[in-house]
């Protein structure tokens, strides 16, 4: 800031959008709802986004379910299933179930998975439909419902048909559009850059 | 599966798409390196993949730090910061430092922001050169940067100069390509569709 004149005019031009995100935020009051969120695209944070919806409920102690359709840890440790069960054995309101089967090419069992992310999904229903339940996670849903043909239908009406106020979140790359378009958040993860493309491996607590 | 011939077609296929990921996994081993990863874009996820990091890395009992370059709760309470403090009191490796200022249409003090941004900024260099600290996330840098004007060549150089095995994180719409360029990994959170765009306000456990 150079002079009064200039202190002056930013103060006013502050002071003008500091009004107008208040009255924003005071018109939208009263419309809260449970929310779907879909998280996709081929870049880092699709998980990770819906996980830190889990933490941001506990800090309120709001109660969670995270329903995992695929199992992550053939090659490496689950960081995020290690991170919620210590909490659980604190006495935070977690629920964890890892009901999918691995990825097709490690199991190299197609009809087995689909039968583990059929019941993958029945859980999932009864926790959406527990009326003490505020999120419930449906991690890798998207690489269940295209990989281990997971059928669409009872999966689109299901995330309709939850409470009021109940939020869900889905992740996986390749969401398909029939999700996307009844989701109330959605964002795409675009891969700008990643490391493994560098020749540089998983890496504890980063992928892990 | 409708026939022998097809389920042999479909393990083979299976096979090799499992001994192509393992040859690829076994050739990064030994590349593992401290990265500099960045989360930018107009869509929900870029706090929360950063944490996520942080939830991982406590997971496998790994020291974390993290900065908070723009103070959040003004107009809410602030979910992660509640939730790291409330791991910290349980005696998780943790540090938490909010050191910045709140959004300049909220503090009306640029000048003040700007010193506040400068102090966040020595205390990440002092935790991005501890031995004992895997992974420091610089919450917001990137709005620090554009809004409350802190100087982005000691930045850049400080990042750089992390140690061979600390991850640093940053996070934040409006990253200046200058950092895009260093950074190992890099998501553009593109925002596909946003509740707040529909008149649904801020909610307890997912944006705050």
């Amino acid at each position: 800031m150079t002079n009064r004149q200039d202190i002056f005019d930013e103060q006013a031009r502050l002071q003008k959008i500091k009004a107008a995100k208040d009255q924003a935020r005071a018109n939208r009051q009263g419309n809260e709802k449970g929310l779907y969120l879909l998280f996709t695209g081929l870049g880092k944070g699709k998980t990770s986004s819906a996980m830190n919806l889990v933490y941001r409920h506990l800090a309120h102690d709001m109660r969670v379910a995270v329903v995992q359709f695929i199992k992550n840890d053939s090659a490496f440790p689950d960081g995020d299933r290690i991170m919620l069960e210590k909490l659980k054995a604190q006495g935070f309101p977690i629920s964890i179930d890892t009901l999918g089967g691995g990825f097709t090419w490690e199991t190299q069992d197609p009809d087995r998975d689909q039968r583990m992310a059929e019941q993958a999904w029945q859980a999932a229903m009864t926790l959406i439909t527990d009326p003490d339940i505020s999120l419930v996670v449906l991690d890798e849903l998207h690489i269940a419902l295209k990989k281990a043909r997971l059928d669409l239908a009872p999966v689109l009406a299901g995330i309709q048909s939850r409470p009021a106020h109940c939020h869900v979140a889905s992740t996986g790359r390749y969401a398909p559009q029939a999700l996307i378009d009844v989701a109330d958040l959605v964002t795409e993860m675009t891969r700008i850059k990643h490391p493994i493309s560098a020749g540089i491996p998983a890496q504890m607590g980063i992928e892990y």
